[in-house]
């Protein structure tokens, strides 16, 4: 190696120690015949000094050659340093440098090369390169690295088998929309990337392999809302011979291996609560558990009280904001237009102060009095101070609009530390949902999901009621994956393509091999996949999945530094026909 | 779990235990009130008996009804067999079974799902997950995870940081045939998988990174030969501040890891040989060391002796084949017809034994007599009972038709025994080769190789003279991979472009994203890249890389048992512009 140590390395322990380091400049001080220079390289920052009798004319002339982000290696000798700098892990010492020699020159970079840089998001795209130079980028990225390594470790300790699934497989419109790759030597024939190696990894289980993962990557041509790519990671898994409560068990236990050996946290036990009492609770089948403030009905209490919003309404339902009562008619005008907006869609929004005198004050005096307010701030356990905040309209639409309102107020009382990790398995899901705009039903999970074994019989009479042996893991509000228990039965395979709206021969050319599979012999089995994206982002406390991808795509789905998509060759496009 | 231990687990010291497994019937003995059945899991068989007060009527019945490939759940007692099985690893012991599930009935499989099977290439393919059922399979996939564990052990230890590249990335019309993607946000425009990750990786270099691997998928458009894939996988690898000499020892290493922890097989240190010594000794780049029989030329030796083949040919070589020189008239013939052959291209052979009596008898005995044939045994050194083999014609060809002649000879004398291993690097490769067919020069390696410093003035003088830091794996004459120290110098890449025929605008909008990165303190770098499916082919001693991989394509690039690539809908044709 051109070097001895890297800039991480060295400690006082290393004083008189001849050593040769390389890396980037990162800063350099100047004071005439006294150099001081900051070397940077992955592993950290080290302080060389070129003074006293190896500061030759000749090394000062070099020296101050130098520009930032060359790139050089020198030799020198370790020292202590006068004021040793506690914030660096090499403050303590620094190189008194006898030798120079300058690996590579380098332009000024379009921004700066520091933890805080001052170049926007597009440019900083365009050169990612030096932007992943910077510190942050570098820890996300290595942060990274340390997840998949804990991935691995906790699943090969476990008899899981890492087995890497074809990138080149068949079309299924069924889902998002897949990326395309044309065959040349077959024209007018197309393979798919996939969306996930789902169908595969079941032919995994049915061919006998017990417990399979992979870190797989999966396409999605999708447009692109903010956060998502393209292409993307996830820890997919699917074990066999397992119930739904071992496959929790298992990837509980990973989570909190990862948790616990990349950031040295321990997450508590991780919470269950079934769908229906998420949305009766939340308002949502991802709810951030980091606080309380859960729904309470209010309907049986507020209605025939002559209020019209709530007469009308199908649902009455508010939370109790603590320690609140004190807003001002400002504040809540604010909490108004922020439920009214189009996104969240409520008609208004009713409040209730619970005084720290005891008295209660509402929006809709006019319509209850005190007792009967009381009997509200009851339900909703509300104490002196604290502030009651409702809506009311239509069910799903009112219990989304507050689980919005919720959060916000969650973020408002910084109740959402993200220090803080609050992991929950939601359970119990629908098997089918009605769509409006196709009339007919669509999968939750997707049509390879077991119905619960006492739902079966109800498939086709009331399929609305059938629950599937599905769960999501959630953690602070963000789904981090979802997995299920799958059928291995041709027969209930059918009976669900059908309900899905497969005819016969739809069924068999898209999913042909799949059902042939399930008559030779297929094991019972399940599994989940994790978002690794979004996990790395969770534990790194980032705000975008991008900053923990190496070069991901802007949200046009543009490579800006790479310049694709672009236009290709017309032979490129004879060859392949189109 | 459904079970409380595997099909592999259980031995004499569990006798007396009740357990419970699952699996695979795997072949059923029945003598009436009787029955033995064998059960497969991924761990192992384990032997099932239906016998004695716990045989009711009800489980016997039960168990009649039991085909091969049933998947079923068996509770039962562990005793001691009377008659153990050495070559089972459960062999000591069989369980007395009182309860059974079928949890899976099955059709009778295809072929048979035994390690010998009667299935045809095809049959198995469109059936693969019974295929993957066979033992030889199961540990073909079971040796590729190991593999991929150790790679990343030895990598991970030494500081590697595993970072994954995009898949959707820009075209490069240079070398293979890039597979695309077309955009449906861009129309008109289109994404490529990558061939490999090689400017990325030099990318991640000039962001710092410095060391980086990835166990990469990539994919080549290319028609496909015997034990090609459209996508493989390869150890790809990088790093920063290391010497040539840095990079062999560590990825020396990171093979003699591999072989000591997956297959307990100890390598000896690797030989070198530069390309020309390789050409010189073995006709090829790629020599299978296990054997000697290195060329030796005969040219001055044996030319001007009237022989026409000889005289007029720019070389003559030979290899010495010992203890063969009892091969009769017909085996002669029998290589003369072999290297004759089109693929081969040799005019003829000459043949010299050198009897046990010490006398000479060659084909050519009309034109040289016993003292000029000596001097040829002197210069092959040959012994009294070796059989020397001779070809002559035009330099290269001559070498090539010689190497696959000593190819031959060694496979008869069985010196490619497939449990040794000869591991070697051929380092020194020419930077360029001439094509004629474009009339222009091509990278041997890639463009991004760097030539060896003290040729860099040669570049365009005499470019076929320059040396690149190039270096092969090369592992029982398989090609296991390559690698090379790069460019990291902005107008050192563009003089190599121009040598490669690419005009200063081609350069730019193909290369112009590394060219600039090469401006902004770019560290010296070099890397590799490893075969991941032959490397596993090579441990597993198997004949194809197909059988290491889950889900391979065959030889048309068709997945016959998904069907892919197939016509896509006019829905996506349209919504892509296609």
């Amino acid at each position: 190696m051109l070097r001895t140590h890297t800039c991480g390395d060295l400690r006082l322990g290393h004083a008189g120690l001849t050593v040769t380091l390389c890396g980037w400049v990162q800063r350099i001080r100047n004071k005439g015949s006294l150099i001081w220079l900051d070397l940077r390289d992955r592993y950290g920052v080290t302080q060389l000094i070129f003074e006293g009798e190896t500061a030759t004319p000749t090394l000062i002339h070099q020296a101050k050659e130098l520009k930032r982000e060359y790139v050089v290696k020198v030799r020198g000798t370790v020292r202590a340093r006068k004021d040793s700098n506690p914030h660096m892990r090499t403050g303590a010492i620094e190189i008194q440098v006898q030798t120079l020699e300058i690996l590579n020159t380098a332009k000024t970079p379009p921004f700066l090369v520091e933890a805080e840089t001052d170049g926007g998001e597009e440019l900083r795209m365009q050169y990612r390169y030096l932007d992943l130079r910077r510190p942050p980028l570098q820890d996300n990225l290595i942060l990274r690295h340390q997840v998949m390594l804990q991935t691995r470790a906790y699943l090969n300790q476990r008899q899981f088998l890492e087995i890497e699934t074809p990138m080149l497989i068949q079309s299924t419109p069924e889902g998002a929309r897949d990326f395309v790759v044309p065959s040349r030597m077959h024209p007018g024939q197309y393979y798919a990337l996939p969306q996930s190696p789902q169908t595969l990894k079941q032919l995994l289980m049915v061919a006998g392999f017990d417990r399979y993962y992979q870190l797989a990557r999966c396409f999605r041509d999708e447009d692109l809302r903010a956060d998502r790519q393209l292409e993307f990671s996830q820890i997919d898994c699917e074990l066999s011979f397992a119930t739904q409560a071992d496959i929790l068990t298992i990837f509980e236990g990973l989570v909190q291996h990862i948790f616990r050996n990349v950031k040295n946290i321990e997450l508590p036990q991780f919470a269950h609560m079934t769908y229906t009492r998420a949305m009766e609770l939340y308002g949502t089948d991802k709810p951030d558990l980091r606080f309380g403030m859960p729904f309470v009905e209010l309907t049986h209490l507020a209605q025939q009280g002559g209020f019209r919003m709530f007469d009308d309404a199908a649902l009455v339902v508010g939370i109790c904001v603590q320690g609140c009562a004190g807003y001002t008619r400002r504040q809540l005008d604010e909490l108004t237009d922020f439920v009214k907006q189009r996104q969240i869609g409520a008609s208004g929004l009713v409040y209730v102060k619970y005084n720290t005198d005891g008295s209660l004050k509402s929006s809709v005096d006019k319509f209850f009095g005190q007792a009967q307010l009381s009997t509200w701030a009851d339900a909703l356990q509300a104490q002196p101070g604290d502030l009651m905040l409702i809506l009311a309209g239509e069910a799903q639409a009112t219990r989304q609009a507050l689980a919005v309102l919720r959060l916000k107020m969650g973020d408002t009382l910084n109740l959402r530390n993200n220090t803080q990790f609050a992991p929950l398995w939601v359970v119990d899901f629908p098997l089918l949902e009605w769509d409006k705009t196709t009339q007919r039903y669509h999968a939750r999970h997707h049509p390879f999901t077991a119905p619960r074994p006492e739902d079966i019989s109800s498939l086709e009479e009331r399929p609305e009621a059938v629950h599937a042996q599905a769960y999501d893991l959630v953690i602070n509000g963000v789904e981090i994956g979802g997995g299920s228990i799958r059928i291995c039965n041709r027969a209930v395979q059918e009976r669900m393509l059908r309900i899905l709206g497969f005819g016969n021969e739809e069924a068999e050319q898209q999913f042909g091999f799949l059902l042939e599979a399930l008559e030779y012999g297929a094991p019972p089995h399940g599994g989940i996949a994790l978002g690794f994206d979004r996990l790395c982002s969770l534990l790194g406390r980032g705000e975008s999945i991008r900053s923990f991808i190496a070069f991901p795509k802007n949200n046009a789905g543009r490579d800006v530094m790479l310049k694709a998509p672009a236009p290709i060759s017309q032979k490129q496009l004879e060859e392949l026909g189109i």
